[in-house]
């Protein structure tokens, strides 16, 4: 299904150019434009950055209804309370609606109000729903682009295309590996003198629990061990 | 608790001002700048908006050390994969994280890299945890402001539903505390010999990357060093 992204009356090229990038690290690639002030414009390609080419199959509209007349479904993205209530909805749970859409659905459009003023209410009634982006009760106003990447983002993040853990290198100690390291460290503290008498035996204590927090790797153990056998080593010499 | 934002190197002074006014639109304040290229600058104002305020309170640093030596936890964020991998956290779980942190605690400090290079290796080995970002695996280069509204936008999501983690019995190190006693290490163990040519210099890395993950406090530190002094003091005698 296409999403596409519309973005009403832009006042600055720079913010066109943002919101292509923005889409394309999100994986969105179809942008439209209803009567932007300036564009094309190299403002626009410089903020774009690696997505000019999304800026460059920007498609430009002489109205809304010329750009949305396709779409099966659309959007309207609102900081804003509206005289007449509407089906709000925030972004991450619209984003969750829109993951669960058929595949072969018509466009999807998601409608972006200019810098000062946003969307106006024909505008907004034209909507299936108004999608709330979450932000300060002090200052809300986000920039045009930075609203775009927040709902891409949400999107993205639905879509399940995420794969964030990346895999530990080395496998986990196991419990014997880890308490014949603390053995060692035992050893090794004693034959330094740590444990002074009068000194407050909690400190080993506190050594494991602090060592229990990390859940070592195989690699990790060799390496505390590898430290406890030199000190020893030369501590005989 | 305060969240330091951190730009490290920033080279575009547009990006300064679009990370404060994306920190203010989700009640962020705390902005510091690593050596940035260009500050203050009207390219920042412009950008900022609303968050003026956010740009002319930023706290300036020539080095990363000076921004977070009183930082309690240190995040980066980070779209590359490493060498060595580290505790790496979806940005939505690394905000729930923070939003069970004690009130009281000392600040949080989030790092981002330069536009170009992100963070270094060495700047990342200094991080509790790195935070990644899902976005495209095409295009995945986001815009450093882009970036921080992402990041802020999840924190701020987070801090609706909230349930705070009770307090440890000892207040967290500070940054400065863990670097000192890194140096510390580091001379102990070529004291002892551990470092022999041809042995390889990861495994300090490695030992970085342990100590990351407990979230060490005062205490620890404290009997790390006790630990490394009576090493030192053996080997004179």
């Amino acid at each position: 299904m296409e999403i596409r992204i519309v973005l009403v009356e832009p006042s600055h090229p720079g913010n066109i150019g943002a919101a292509a990038r923005a889409m394309k690290t999100m994986d969105l690639a179809s942008l439209h434009l209803v009567n932007p002030l300036r564009f094309p414009d190299p403002q626009a390609d410089w903020r774009a950055a690696g997505a000019l080419d999304v800026v460059a199959s920007a498609q430009v509209h002489a109205s809304l209804n010329d750009a949305i007349g396709d779409c099966a479904f659309v959007a309207g993205t609102s900081v804003r309370d509206r005289h007449i209530p509407w089906t709000v909805k925030d972004v991450a749970d619209f984003a969750q609606d829109v993951a669960s859409m058929p595949e072969a659905a018509k466009p999807l459009a998601i409608l972006f109000g200019r810098e000062n003023n946003g969307l106006a209410n024909d505008e907004l009634a034209q909507c299936n729903v108004h999608v709330r982006i979450p932000s300060s009760s002090i200052y809300g106003s986000l920039n045009l682009a930075m609203a775009v990447q927040l709902v891409a983002y949400e999107l993205f993040k639905a879509r399940g295309q995420v794969q964030v853990r990346s895999a530990w290198d080395r496998a986990h100690a196991t419990n014997a590996e880890v308490v014949a390291m603390y053995d060692h460290l035992d050893r090794m503290l004693h034959k330094i003198g740590f444990f002074d008498p009068g000194a407050p035996r909690t400190a080993f204590t506190r050594l494991q629990r602090m060592f229990s927090r990390i859940e070592l790797d195989e690699t990790e153990v060799q390496i505390l061990r590898g430290v406890f056998t030199h000190v020893e080593q030369r501590l005989k010499s």
